[in-house]
């Protein structure tokens, strides 16, 4: 008999961490390596504490829990997620995968099982990227694609690096980052939107991602006076900024429902009452489950920022630095995922990711999948971000199983 | 013979006062009651040093520098503008004026010309209000439209309170801020617009000012996440604001010649890449000659914001926290500012100011006028600010000439 998830212990430890970095909504907020960050890294090791496993940390602050297998020399199978949050979090982005997985490890634990293949748990750093950039950003530096020394020089708004916030919080460990001896790699992870509960699936089976492009642009106009300066004298750098976050809007909406496009960041120069704005900078990204189609929002976003500066006699200097995906998870583990919610009698229904994971950064290396639990409302980074206890549970069964299966007895 | 102005030493004054506080591209920045304004106020009064003159200060810390008349019972013939500038600020807006007022002391002490009326020069505080908002606050404190004990608490962006960056520079005065024993007050200012320049007009009679409405906006959406949140899902209060940035400065075009509108300032939570935003703040204002039909902007941007609110899903607040004018100088100081520009042989042309200036609230108080002087290509609140040394001398020559009139010898 396959050990079974105690969903009210899962439960109480989703409940207990939500404590840490609690928002008046009743939410989180926990950036990467805040003193709230830090305290629930501490609560998470005291719970792995009894289980006797081998805590690794590397030097960008991933923290990975292995449970040893019988068979020493096999690769091990791995999974987690990330205990960090947006300003604005819920309880369940992340957490619900690490401690889920926890919950994986604590099951073993109590049935006294011993795996053929090691276990090990992932807590990854800074997924959410709110107070460093970019996100995912301790899985990317495993993954070789973003070299170390330069995540340890990139700093907050506050101008802390993240080499002094890991010096500060005591989070960088004694590993070099690098890709690790895993034979496969899953993700637990809330949906994050509405179909699920919509179409009434249980687990989401992630079979891949989507195309996301990722911009910084500064618009450059010319300071003047609000007063005096005619309207037609101008060259404000927040009205043409403004246009083109309803270009970015427009051309999102125009690319429902497989595509979508976002502005989320804005500074303003210098943002005196009084005067005409001359300098604004945007950050937006354009996500398509085709990249085909991103790259044509991509195309036609530029076309209308070039007519926007040449109309407004604006500058608009645009900076594409980044874009990810689209990445196809294992099809194999896919399978299996779906095979071992069949089991337990759980609908499946297959998903594309919209958001950035730390799975995305997993793939290229080892076969790596995800499964998504419903989101209630499909409302997420929102303190009211909800799944039910039954939700969780459910699908940390079929971690449990999944992992279980490919580590072997 | 009346004296004159020695345009060169007029000049030199404004570029050594430019010397506080340089911006890379040739402006100033001195924000009020910053070590360069300070700075600047120090200069200042050791440039009036040897002219003998008796030096008051308020608590608000606006600076009064009284040349004693012969007729000790007779109010005094006030003058002057201000020394603070915008982030951005050139070296004329505020500075010629109090500058001109210096170098008509200087011309009168020279040619050792006691005046029957005592003379006042001026510099008010924060006339620029970049730091501390709302703008001429040294004026609107001495007026009495502004409690001294709420400008004292009003904090900058960095939580420093007006009290404190008084006490920090030591420009809080022994005086209790009050209107002051006056009989007229004058004030040379740059135009900041191209008219005068287009039409040739060498001297502006300022007979009036716009009625202008300010307006703090902040919009209220929900957070989530960029990625799986459907655009149709979202009440992205970023988007929201920018469709409002639009409709004000569409409101601002539309009144051309004689309104504008404005947006200055913007504040974005949580202003985190990846995520919708879900509170935004924004500072409008909007102007016309008439006040009707200032008033007629404002209904109508309610009603803009009230249709995106709902469209949206967003909860706008709109407080309307301040308006002024219009304002009409003195018919009789106008008139006599005319016969002295004509009597120098210099062109005249009736203007409105559209900025907001100390003397607007001077003007219910005293009999009040302003004189203005080009501003080459009307550029303003900006490095590229500039006017001629001979414009600038001309407009000292009438000042002095309407000074001396009224306090006659």
């Amino acid at each position: 008999m396959t050990p079974t998830i105690d969903s009210d212990r899962l439960w109480q430890s989703i409940m207990d961490m939500a404590e840490i970095g609690p928002t008046p909504e009743g939410g989180s907020c926990r950036l990467a390596l805040t003193s709230e960050d830090t305290a629930a890294r501490a609560l998470f090791l005291r719970w792995c504490k009894p289980l006797g496993l081998h805590h690794d940390q590397d030097a960008i602050g991933n923290m990975f829990l292995r449970r040893a297998g019988s068979d020493t020399t096999a690769p091990a199978i791995a999974f987690g997620s990330h205990l960090d949050t947006v300003p604005t979090g819920g309880r369940f982005d992340g957490i619900a995968g690490v401690l889920a997985g926890l919950e994986v490890l604590r099951a073993l634990h109590d049935a006294g099982i011993a795996t053929r293949a090691p276990l090990e748990l992932v807590n990854w750093m800074n997924e959410e990227g709110s107070r460093f950039s970019p996100a995912m950003m301790g899985s990317r530096v495993a993954a070789g694609e973003l070299p170390l020394a330069r995540a340890l020089a990139i700093t907050d708004d506050a101008g802390i690096s993240v080499a002094q916030a890991l010096a500060d919080s005591g989070q960088g460990g004694a590993l070099t980052p690098a890709p690790r001896d895993w034979s496969a790699w899953l993700e637990l992870h809330i949906e994050q939107g509405p179909v699920m509960e919509a179409t009434g699936a249980e687990i989401g089976i992630v079979v891949g991602t989507m195309h996301a492009r990722y911009f910084q642009i500064t618009v450059t106009g010319e300071p003047s006076h609000v007063g005096p300066t005619e309207m037609n004298r101008r060259h404000d750098s927040l009205a043409a900024a403004a246009e083109v976050i309803m270009e970015v809007e427009r051309a999102g909406l125009a690319a429902e429902p497989g595509g979508r496009a976002s502005t989320s960041w804005i500074e303003n120069t210098p943002n005196a009452r009084g005067n005409v704005p001359h300098i604004t900078r945007l950050h937006f990204d354009v996500r398509h489950n085709s990249q085909e189609a991103a790259v044509a929002m991509d195309a036609s976003l530029r076309q209308s920022m070039s007519g926007i500066a040449e109309r407004r006699g604006v500058r608009i200097d645009v900076n594409p630095y980044a874009a990810f995906g689209p990445i196809a998870f294992d099809r194999r583990l896919g399978a299996l995922l779906r095979q071992k919610a069949a089991a337990r009698q759980l609908t499946t229904r297959d998903m594309i990711a919209a958001a950035g994971h730390d799975s995305v950064f997993m793939a290229p290396l080892v076969p790596s999948a995800m499964l998504f639990v419903p989101s209630v409302a499909g409302i997420t980074h929102n303190p009211k971000e909800y799944s039910t206890k039954e939700q969780v549970a459910r699908g940390a069964q079929v971690l449990l199983d999944a992992v279980l299966e490919l580590a072997g007895i």
